[in-house]
């Protein structure tokens, strides 16, 4: 009963008009993405998002996935059908090298592409996402028969793929882990142990699984230090490039959870498989990470793009619902009652939805931006400075907008009053579904030590200078603009506690270091508010300057109402951010273990 | 997997140290529940919590409940063997009039049970927790006919009890529903209609269910002024007090929804079936109201009992599970690593989680304490005061309880990591099952249209400067003890910003009262904190007087902990709540309806 229309219109307008994209012209993949193309490309997304993929949607989260007594994997019904029409589309490969099937597109435009499929069916985009990913990674790290073997199948989507991390006594440590690697004569290695919570593990869309596991080569350094990444196949790859025998690889169970049902989440079994070195022996961590801050940007996506679907459907059941009567006055004198949406408190979940979602699209978009440049540019100091701020964002995006994204999907439901509860409506799966995101790829308490501990200091704290001072550049920039006063109003202020926040971990972490972990998650959020104050007073300028120049369309208009609801409603949090932080570890470590 | 304890300790330093309900021996109940009794019932009640409904609250869930083709519903296994235990205990009758079965026990102390209750398994307290409420109705609107009819019978347990007020097409406005009553020549009406999301409706725990119906008679006003309330038993009672025949009422349908799946929530529908005015035609809403502020509590309490057995089992998970080590060197130098509650931000979320319910409670029991006041008081002024206080906290109470103990569920959930993604591990049924308690009984934004529409003036705004003075006395009354003073000043902060925010809308409230709906839930949780840092102000006094008189008990030290973090940690955001609050309606308003 749920719909998903693509907000294209915003990503348009995030794209062309506040990025403008065609300045990039000069980096390879953009010259090719002219506006026309880029919006066939958008609209033809949003087409198999709304009519192919969130038609399963709903039902293949009540279906889920079967495993049969051989370890077989069904999918819901109509995901097969599904991912061939993703497939035939080229989808997989929009933004991959050309060399192995991709089409070679800006990144940032998959990324648009993504938030359409994982708004429309988050379950169903895991499995090409997770093959994206492990393809990502033998790209960056595979020997060039390993690329040619693996990526144009993977590309294509004949092959998925899939990341092999968690075993069930560690996932956040994974030093400890115990799957182990013997080394054979041929060169290759024999895979044993168990994995658990492998997403996409085992299913039937596609001929072959191409898995990425982390394990310890025999007598190998003890810790993080002795891990090694290993391409496993599910079926062992012929000469000629089809599936040969099955490999010692094996889904044992599929994992029952809170939610994306429709994705097989499935303890992998490994015994004697037949692995191959991915990247240098011990060093798989680091080759995994290729994979994870990747994964992670797309966890943040999958996080904002529940909140947009969620905010649809709850802001379509409020223009219909009618129930009670406007605080001032009559709004349908034909109808029994007003719909709910005349309501304050229902238009502030719906308006927090909206300065949220649209806040994050275009701060996700712009780090996408970064993301290009640090791949593409040809000058040094902007690939340094595009990876500096890709490692500081990620950590960031991925928490605060996986944490808000489950917050809003939350409030959606709380749109739809009883019905929101109700499974029929759809509304509770979107919460259930949002909540993962949270947890996998790093739970959020990570990344914000991930944050504090690595990102903030990293360089003597270059990444975040540069990001202030590109705050700073921007307010003087728009000195004097009246009407951008209060943005950039708003950016100082969030500036400035940011600015007192770094300035108290430093002076305090050093003493113990648990004042940084203490204050982290209250750092990431602040610092989150502070770059979508910036996002925001990008946004307002572009609006302010289409109004300037003429334009009418309501559009802007509401862009700027938007615009002015965060600065009041969302970026006031900043203050409480900042004072929590400044109470430093004291009474959150003081108790004793045993206390609790 | 999870398990529940009941908090007794906490429960007993509440009840007997912080509220000193000893004091309150002459109100009628409290003169036999000495502090042994006390004690002794709690011990009770907390092994009916762990040994007879916890173990079945995860396999309740899983279970769910079963409609049969003739309309039975089939309860999960070992709930109707967990309820012959409950009503063999006389837990039903507690605080009710022994004049029905009863044992007359305060009314606080069948809240602390109730905590207990719905800690350890929600779905299968919301039977009794039903029952009683309509119980409650008949007895304050029944005549002695219907009292002595349907009371005895309630109060034993033997026959359950519902509430019928929401159909397809409304919930919170009922001035719209349809059910109709038509009057029979002996007085009874048959009550024809289709009720949704009735919790309990139907199910195999008791012999009868006495169904409370609203329904408009035929020919009465439009709207909410022409409702009645109606008793109508499933089946007809014979003189002797024995089940008659059917009457005309049968569950249609079980709800699919996310949580509470060991409860029935069900289609009634009610054709031609027999039913007896409960108090005075077309003011059946006022009388259902007498339930619905009770079951508001009721609700509030699942909040805050399901933070604390989500608290539980997080907590344990935090102190078992070994991941990673301390910042600050490590802890467990025997474990491959340190368990992961030395990670400063697994901390803050159970911290975060104490500060909430243990403020929580001490707020509940005191608000609970006023409810028997209100009930018993033999003072006028005293009965008076009290019926303010509750009246005031009730939506307050409902709403902000539920809120945070959605979160805290989340949050503790968030401990486990990946494992807290697992059916297996219970924890995001706490999730799914807190979910509701947000939405039922008037959604929590009704609850903040209330509070501020019309709890917040009435009277002159009685109640709110009641509530104000008493938290001057307590300053004043505290002026001058120094460790007294963080709480002193925590409550005189958060009073300054309720005081703010209260003139704010007296100011700008008359002219658009959008101001006041767009302000509405900032207010309710700026209000709950100002309640809570009073709560913790009083625990303080209490703990301080206890270390004075020379206790060492790490009880006291832990609370002042966990009362400095509440300051520290959770009250900063009166701040935020009162700046959101102050932008008024204006951008909460602004947009059209068609551009959302």
């Amino acid at each position: 009963m749920t719909v998903y229309d693509a907000p294209l219109k915003d990503m348009r307008f995030v794209l062309h008009e506040v990025l403008q994209i065609a300045n990039y012209s000069n980096l390879p993949g953009f010259s090719d993405a002219s506006e026309d193309l880029v919006d066939a490309i958008l609209e033809e997304g949003a087409k198999l998002a709304s009519n192919v993929l969130h038609p399963i949607n709903q039902s293949g989260d009540q279906q889920g996935c079967t495993r049969q007594d051989d370890g077989a994997v069904t999918t819901p019904d109509g995901f097969k059908d599904a991912y061939h029409r993703f497939c035939e589309g080229g989808w997989q490969g929009l933004s991959f090298d050309p060399e192995y099937g991709g089409q070679g597109l800006p990144y940032i435009l998959a990324v648009a592409v993504n938030e359409m499929i994982s708004g429309a069916n988050m379950a169903f985009g895991m499995y090409p996402g997770l093959a994206r990913g492990a393809a990502d990674a033998i790209y960056v790290h595979g020997t060039d028969e390993q690329k040619s073997t693996y990526l144009p199948k993977m590309i294509s989507g004949e092959w998925g793929g899939t990341m092999n991390l968690t075993e069930s006594h560690c996932g956040t440590d994974l030093g400890l882990l115990r799957a182990k690697a013997v080394p054979q004569d041929d060169g290759s290695y024999r895979i044993t142990g168990s994995k658990i919570f492998i997403s996409a593990g085992e299913h039937d869309l596609t001929e072959n699984i191409i898995h990425l596991v982390l394990a310890r080569i025999e007598g190998g350094p003890e810790g993080v230090k002795g891990i090694s990444l290993f391409i496993v196949p599910k079926f062992h790859i012929n000469e000629d490039g089809s599936n040969g025998a099955r490999n010692g690889v094996m889904c044992g169970a599929i994992e029952e959870k809170m939610g994306i049902h429709a994705n097989s989440t499935c303890v992998m079994n490994y015994d004697d498989a037949q692995g191959y070195l991915l990247g240098e022996p011990h060093k798989g961590l680091r080759a995994m990470f290729t994979m994870m801050n990747e994964a992670r940007i797309g966890v943040a996506l999958q996080g904002m793009a529940i909140s947009e679907v969620a905010y649809q459907n709850g802001a379509a059941y409020a223009k219909d619902r009618l129930q009670g009567r406007s605080l001032t006055g009559v709004k349908n004198p034909d109808g029994a009652a007003d719909p709910i949406i005349v309501h304050p408190d229902v238009r502030r979940m719906l308006m927090d939805h909206r300065a949220f979602t649209e806040g994050a699209r275009a701060w996700m978009y712009w780090t996408a931006l970064y993301a290009d440049l640090h791949h593409k540019s040809g000058d040094e100091a902007e690939r340094q400075k595009a990876d500096d701020y890709l490692g500081l964002m990620t950590p960031i995006l991925k928490a605060y907008l996986t944490d808000k994204g489950y917050w809003h999907a939350t409030n959606a439901q709380q749109v739809l009053g009883g019905h929101g509860y109700i499974t029929e409506w759809g509304m509770e799966q979107f919460v259930r579904d949002a909540r993962i995101t949270m947890i996998y790829e790093g739970a959020n308490g990570i990344q914000a030590l991930d944050l504090v501990g690595r990102k903030l200091m990293k360089d003597g704290g270059r990444a975040l200078q540069t990001f202030i001072k590109e705050l700073d550049d921007f307010i003087a920039d728009n000195q004097g603009n009246e009407d951008m006063q209060p943005y950039l109003d708003g950016v100082t202020t969030a500036k400035g506690h940011l600015g007192e926040a770094t300035m108290w971990l430093s002076a305090n972490a050093m003493a113990n270091f648990d004042n940084a972990g203490a204050g982290s998650m209250d750092f990431l959020h602040l610092f989150a508010l502070t770059s979508l104050s910036y996002s925001w007073a990008q946004m307002a300028k572009t609006a302010l300057e289409k109004q300037a120049a003429g334009s009418s369309d309501e559009f802007y208009k509401n862009k700027l109402i938007t615009g002015r609801y965060f600065l009041e409603r969302l970026l006031p949090d900043t203050a409480s951010h900042l004072a929590k932080l400044k109470s430093g570890a004291e009474a959150v470590m003081a108790l004793p273990a045993e206390a609790f």
